[in-house]
């Protein structure tokens, strides 16, 4: 049980919907959200696709407790290829679009096909259209929002959508949900834009069915007293968002500056969390069933209202770029989600930009209009970002990615990614598991497949050394599992600060009726990471993709804690692989394949 | 003819409306407009009046070629006691407006008294009504604006009003109308917000009765050649707006950067008119009957869309506070706006701010949570926008001018401001000329009641050497009259570039059936001057009150064409007074006075 029971087939070529049903069996094996989609995905389309073609699907699927009062239970995942890798796209997102999408009756939509022109799909209570969207084409998210919202004339619900840069095909383009939650990476935003889906809107009043209601209600009031008395989720992140990171990590020397050149930044305090709380916080923000409440509204002085930055958004935008005029930094923030784009990678391709043009390798002339690109030129931010959800100029360029970008300038190793996707604001060169954990995602550079900075830097749920090599292969593996579990569940990563695989079991077992030990719930994280990586693989990715950029295995940190230190990869991969089960190159065996029960 | 012949009296503390004859044989004497709603304020209010007390009056005013074919026939004038300066106040604006007040079928609107509670007049077709304006308390002024229009379901109506700085009672408040134009200077906004009159909103389809029909067609369309022909009104103007002045003016060394402590700017590439247009133009822009189009319409990345800024706009938040980044100069501008600030002050009071911040004299403890006032921080810009127009922390001292910042501070030689209102962006030092007409400005520091740019800089209507002294005084005050009746017959002030005093009598005397000379209309400027001059005099001004900052009068320009030069006002001063016909302090003497029939 809680699960809806429905999953909405949309062929978007015919204009026809479907419900099936929920495919029960599989859910035993792969939970829901990120693991079931995945897995129905990987059943149902040839990895061999292109990621904006017809043939490619697009999933969204919530996981059993979302829409139930488990404490973060108000996930959602987007599931599809990804135009940016060319690999498996799984990106999670909060909000209630997600609880709303189940309020409405639906587990998992499928989206098949590309429609004619602009539609969106509504999904009421028991009731699922696919609608015009002409009207609604080329707008920004907010506005798209705003004015679907009052189309429909329901206050309570909620939008995923594109924004332009979706329209416009960006491989860094997010699906955006209740105006500032996003679906991020991969560029999730084009594969919708491809099949001319702008928007999907949803509300209603369905609850999701818990089997032992009473065993629910014990296990959530501990859980959520668990989390107001862990000093992250109970007071650090209510405190000051994901931007208490901001003094943290460049205090350990870890904060890339200027497209990872340097570890610290020397304008840190302008744009920490703390100021931002200073200056233009209103009030915090909760998802739906969170306890924790991390998300800050902002308002600018320009009248721009908002949520965010988080803490790599906040990172990309400053000193990733030389910048630290907050209100820049929040604009860039507020501008990039409501042009629909993954705040990292663009960030981190501005960057990108900006190493290239003041070495050299991108002529001024290629700028056109723009403002220059050196680094610390503010006007910079909003005007490429513009430009890249337009592809418009370089912009055109841009909006491919920080690789790609590189490459067509003859530099690859000037973009900070893996796998094509920009990696995160931790230089692993300070963080021997996190660097590890970013060579080894299977949806390229990311943060938040393996979050080692919990125990590396954090202390969670115990202190490590972040440069002891010993044992960080085995701790990533379990970060790794654990997480993709979460992911399924319906419930947000940071929860993790608190809770751990028991208590995850126990809102499941109270949930669905099961009786699984934690053993269990972390094998299905297990078989979930490795169908990801086989995907990957049917997929043509190459063992050797598992890497870093040679920045940070070459050249030696220049500063802070971690002076004369690189990333010691070549020592940590083989006992990772060994660690997983797989070959020496990276490939889960078929005793692996088969010990998971992964056909 | 061609007035309308109705002036509205408004009682705002009774709350009653009506209407008067209008006063046909003073508009003889002082045309309309500027003058003549001197004239009937001069009249009826005590020039010892306290600015922001509900006896202060406020006047909006068209002239008669307000509403009329005449070219540039759109503007109004907004006449009061200014809480800047303690003298008239006297601000023009363009846009709509102006001639819509007459389309409803007023020449003149006349405020009295403070209202208990927020209102705003409507004015439509035969009908004045005052109406609860509680729900428009607050707004910026785009906002206030499209709802009061929507409110009132007529798309061709105009809205003058206040902002967030008028509701605050900054002292550098503007009106704002057609959300974009502003009768900007003075701190007229003030006024307005301390009679609790939040709009004026005016439509109709009267027509302003024309005399001479035939004539008016010919003179007109001979005019409209002209301007075509003229290079500034037919070229520069309207392919680069006021900003075709930003290169000009910097290369002939007078562009004030860094509060004037210096007079060329290096960024000035990044901010110039040409970058506007190559990066943020959507389209020009006319007023009502104007066949130059000078106004731009510009979308800046962020989704902000409003007009401009102007060359002194983009000034006032780029080289005096050592900006070049044209995004947050242009959007500081349409901040500006929104909050119904005037931007030359405001812009020329953070510039203030930041030279008293570099020098130490601002402590640090006193910017609270706000960014730092070091030159080139563009996060100030909007960041001390939003606090002065909300008298908030040293917002609340900004929000008073540069010139009672700078005295609080204990140093008021860092305000650049004549009569505590804040220099535009030309340094006298470079236009000896120019720099006599700041110091001699009755409304204070103003580049618009005699714009010895044009012949000093610009050859118009003949080349003047800079720094020559002779002559000046004259050049001075012929240009002093001339503006003062362009202000007065409705017109726009760049008419003058192509137009001169025999084409604005053919003008009025087609218009208004008179038979004027170029020396009677000539000769109504120079009265309009004496009674302006009359009343600061009235009103407790220092006659010594003629002069500039002490910058421009003993540190010499620092490099460009007129390094080493200062101002040489005390050799000017006499002249210009003798040219007046005034005593040697500066008093207009019985004789001069009754030479132009004022009691």
């Amino acid at each position: 049980m809680s699960y809806m029971g429905v999953v909405l087939r949309v062929n978007l070529t015919n204009g026809t919907i479907k419900t099936e049903n929920f495919p029960r069996e599989l859910a035993k094996l792969y939970l829901g959200g990120r693991g079931l989609a995945t897995k129905m995905f990987v059943d149902e389309t040839d990895p061999k696709v292109d990621a904006l073609a017809p043939e490619n699907k697009l999933l969204f699927a919530t996981g059993p407790l979302t829409n139930t009062t488990a404490p973060t239970g108000g996930r959602y995942m987007v599931i599809t290829k990804s135009p940016l890798t060319g690999l498996i796209a799984s990106s999670n997102s909060g909000g209630y679009f997600g609880a709303r999408m189940k309020k409405a009756g639906y587990d998992i939509l499928i989206f098949e096909g590309k429609s004619p022109k602009p539609v969106y799909l509504y999904l009421g209570e028991d009731k699922a259209e696919l609608r015009d969207a002409s009207h609604l084409w080329g707008k920004r998210v907010s506005d798209a929002t705003d004015q679907l919202v009052a189309e429909i004339g329901q206050k309570n619900a909620s939008v995923a959508c594109i924004g332009p840069a979706g329209e416009n095909l960006s491989f860094v383009a997010s699906v955006m949900n209740d105006k500032h939650r996003a679906a991020g990476r991969s560029g999730v935003g084009a594969v919708m834009g491809s099949k001319n889906l702008k928007a999907v809107i949803a509300f209603g009043s369905k609850k999701s069915p818990i089997v032992n209601e009473e065993k629910m209600k014990e296990v959530v009031k501990a859980q959520v007293k668990m989390l107001k008395d862990n000093p992250v989720t109970g007071s650090g992140l209510p405190a000051l968002g994901t931007k208490v990171l901001d003094n943290i990590i460049n205090e350990n020397g870890l904060y890339p500056t200027r497209n990872f050149q340097e570890v610290q930044f020397a304008g840190v305090s302008a744009m920490s969390g703390e100021a931002l709380v200073d200056k233009y916080l209103v009030k915090n923000v909760a998802c739906y069933a969170c306890p924790i409440g991390c998300g800050r509204l902002v308002e600018l002085p320009n009248g721009m209202v908002g949520e965010g930055p988080e803490y790599e958004s906040g990172w990309a935008f400053g000193p990733m770029c030389d910048i630290s005029d907050l209100n820049a930094i929040a604009e860039a923030n507020l501008i990039c989600n409501d042009l629909g784009m993954d705040t990292i990678s663009a960030g981190v391709t501005i960057a990108a930009a900006m190493e290239l043009f003041e070495r050299g390798h991108i002529p001024v002339e290629d700028l056109g209009k723009g403002p220059s690109l050196k680094f610390g030129t503010t006007e910079a931010l909003a005007w490429y970002l513009k430009q890249m959800a337009y592809r418009k100029g370089l912009g055109d360029k841009m909006a491919d990615g920080s690789y790609r970008l590189a490459e067509h300038y003859g530099h690859p190793e000037y973009s900070m990614s893996v796998k094509k996707q920009e990696i995160p604001a931790y230089d692993p060169r300070g963080v021997q598991g996190h660097g590890l954990s970013y060579a080894t995602s299977n949806r390229g550079g990311c943060h938040v497949r393996g979050y080692l900075i919990s125990p590396e830097i954090l202390g969670s749920p115990e202190k490590l050394d972040p440069q002891t090599l010993d044992g960080k292969p085995e701790w990533v593996k379990g970060f790794q599992d654990l997480t993709a579990l979460i992911d399924s569940a319906g419930l947000c990563l940071f929860s993790s600060f608190a809770l751990g695989a028991p208590e995850y079991a126990a809102l499941l077992n109270a949930a669905l009726g099961e009786n699984w030990s934690t053993d269990d719930i972390v094998k299905i994280g297990e078989r979930i990471w490795n169908i990801e990586k086989k995907y990957n693989l049917d997929a043509g990715m190459d063992p050797s993709a598992d890497t870093l950029p040679d920045r940070f295995l070459k050249e030696p940190a220049s500063a802070g804690p971690n002076k004369g230190k690189v990333h010691q990869l070549d020592k940590l991969l083989p006992k990772y692989y060994a660690a997983r089960g797989w070959d020496e190159k990276g490939t889960p065996t078929r005793e692996k394949l088969a010990e998971l029960a992964i056909a």
